[in-house]
């Protein structure tokens, strides 16, 4: 199945950088969170590789904001997510599995603790403002839940420090992974943090006043052009090389984190309120799949997602693509373990794939001969 | 901002009928609930003309129907919406709006009754599971919330009776509006009822089993030939003429049932323990907005959506298209009741419009002279 067109409506939301985002050329949108997120500038593999050698601007305005404020506003986290969040220290980014009572992932967002009152959920593609103000009425919680009128910008790229330097200043250098500082830009304090969904470096800014969306954009491509800088967007190719998975492609509510290779972010044995820690301990050790990946040697189709094996089904490709670094065809699958424990192997539609753990290893990748 | 390419995941789901759907020439999607929804076949023009004058097939299986199941499935449904649901009747259809504790809207889905312990929400697009399980857990209700595994199929224009008589048997024809009847196909059972998003009359079946998705569609075809039968989708078009209000285009969680026209789905009175009602008797009559119908004489643009007027915002067009029957460019707008108050018509670029009542009516329509 071929991309289609895409029907723009209000409903699927532009953002405070859609105007400079189709100035730039934007080739494809998906729609995330409601929202519209570019994926092709000028073709995936062109997109891909002046990524992983330069700077690269991205409009991720959709990973929205969910704003926690108020008293109860860290015991409500805490009860959506088993991974223990007593140690965050302010201004901290930290990746936790939402799950719902029976242990399915509802979303993974990264948890940013403004302060001990004052939370941001920084989410996946799901509406997990409505789970948060569910469980907010239900238990009579004291907390203001809303969708933050935040937009992230992130500067991805081998060459993002230098850029965001020129424009943050020198002390962004001084940011550690998955911490962040307020720094100003036109005199109004942002967070910009050490982040992003790639694995190639770089910074996200957490813009704060629409009004400066057009001036921070253009700012950084007035400062960067002997870096090369681009628009860009998260690139597939990047993301499945780098092993980052995807909520709602990769991951369900479907999955509890034990399938999806999440088991170093729940804390089995804290003793937190979390409200999904009881099935979680229950069904620890027991799951019947885990998302691995695959590796063929020569471009695959996938025309179907479902893959058999003696009459049933034993794996679900969930994510895929050529990567041209390695000239494989590389793929997530969330697939049985009574088939891993005894197969290195998939056959599919007559080609033999051999299958690795998650993130891939380069190693790995070369020593995959299909 | 002209319409883009769609990137194709997982995460935006296909449909048991998405082969068909890209065999019978789809141009365009848009996203509605993490799924693809078709927009457009052969042009919104041709396929509004054919919808109004023939029947079309249309893929809704996007219409996500959430299950709540269980000894306080009632309880917890009326909790979400402040209509009083205790005189809906088995199988019947009843439009109302999901409010939250501050009466803003979360949803407007049609409620069905299947027995007292059985409900699905036919929800627009948020995630209303995620609201539901979050109050069903904070409250601790005795009750199942899933997403069903149920994909409508709308049968809908002026010969949809004729069409669905021919696959269902003649008592179709006996079933009102909003009500349904469960009949066979190929032996399994399901629902239909007489309903659907548009003004040009027609049914939704309820498909139950994927497997019949492919057979189901192809029968409406073959017994439909003389129909002048086609594949269609939601037509922009016939939506706006006829008034049709869409979630996250007309309306959002920033507004009240009564700034969308809905007064006469909200029991204010009703001994009911809807969550909202409080805050909606609270506001009630105070709404500083109401969704209005905007008829121009010529094509527009509207390359911005807040409209200004003696410098401040006064309308927020929510959607808008241009209408070959009447030869004029409706729109809906979000306005100001104080300008309401003062003003029958609003000037957008140099155009003047004619303010109306929605849904739009054709006398209105025809006096409207701009």
């Amino acid at each position: 199945m071929s991309d289609k067109c895409l029907s723009l409506s209000k409903r699927l939301r532009t953002t405070p950088f859609t105007r400079r985002v189709e100035a730039a050329g934007v080739k494809a949108y998906t729609v995330y969170n409601h929202m519209l997120l570019p994926t092709v500038f000028e073709s995936l593999e062109h997109d891909y590789w002046h990524l992983c050698e330069h700077v690269q601007v991205w409009d991720v305005s959709c990973e929205r904001q969910i704003e926690i404020k108020g008293p109860d506003s860290q015991r409500l986290v805490q009860m959506m997510t088993p991974r223990d969040i007593k140690r965050a220290v302010q201004g901290q980014g930290l990746y936790a599995p939402l799950c719902a009572t029976d242990g399915g992932i509802l979303n993974d967002p990264v948890l940013i603790k403004l302060n001990d009152d004052h939370w941001w959920l920084s989410i996946a593609d799901s509406d997990i403002q409505l789970w948060s103000r569910g469980l907010a009425t239900g238990y009579n919680l004291n907390v203001e839940i809303a969708e933050a009128e935040v937009w992230p910008l992130a500067i991805q790229g081998p060459k993002a420090e230098e850029l965001i330097a020129r424009v943050f200043g020198e002390e962004v250098r001084g940011i550690r992974f998955f911490r962040s500082r307020m720094l100003k830009f036109q005199e109004k304090e942002m967070m910009v943090a050490r982040s992003g969904y790639s694995k190639q470096g770089g910074f996200e800014i957490y813009l704060n006043d629409a009004n400066l969306a057009e001036p921070l954009w253009d700012e950084f491509f007035a400062k960067g052009q002997d870096l090369q800088v681009r628009a860009g967007c998260p690139n597939l190719i990047e993301r499945i090389e780098s092993g980052l998975i995807s909520y709602g492609n990769d991951i369900t509510d479907q999955h509890s984190p034990f399938e999806c290779g999440l088991d170093a972010y729940i804390d089995l044995d804290a003793d937190i309120d979390a409200l999904s820690l009881p099935a979680l301990r229950a069904i620890a050790g027991k799951h019947k799949n885990l998302l691995v990946g695959l590796a063929f040697n020569q471009p695959m189709e996938f025309d179907h997602y479902d893959i058999e094996f003696e009459n049933r089904t034993i794996a679900d490709i969930t994510s895929h693509v050529w990567s041209p670094r390695f000239r494989k065809h590389l793929a997530f699958a969330m697939m049985k373990r009574d088939y891993l424990a005894n197969h290195s192997e998939i056959e599919i539609d007559g080609q033999v794939g051999k299958i690795t753990e998650l993130p891939f290893s380069a190693k790995a990748l070369n020593a995959a001969t299909g």
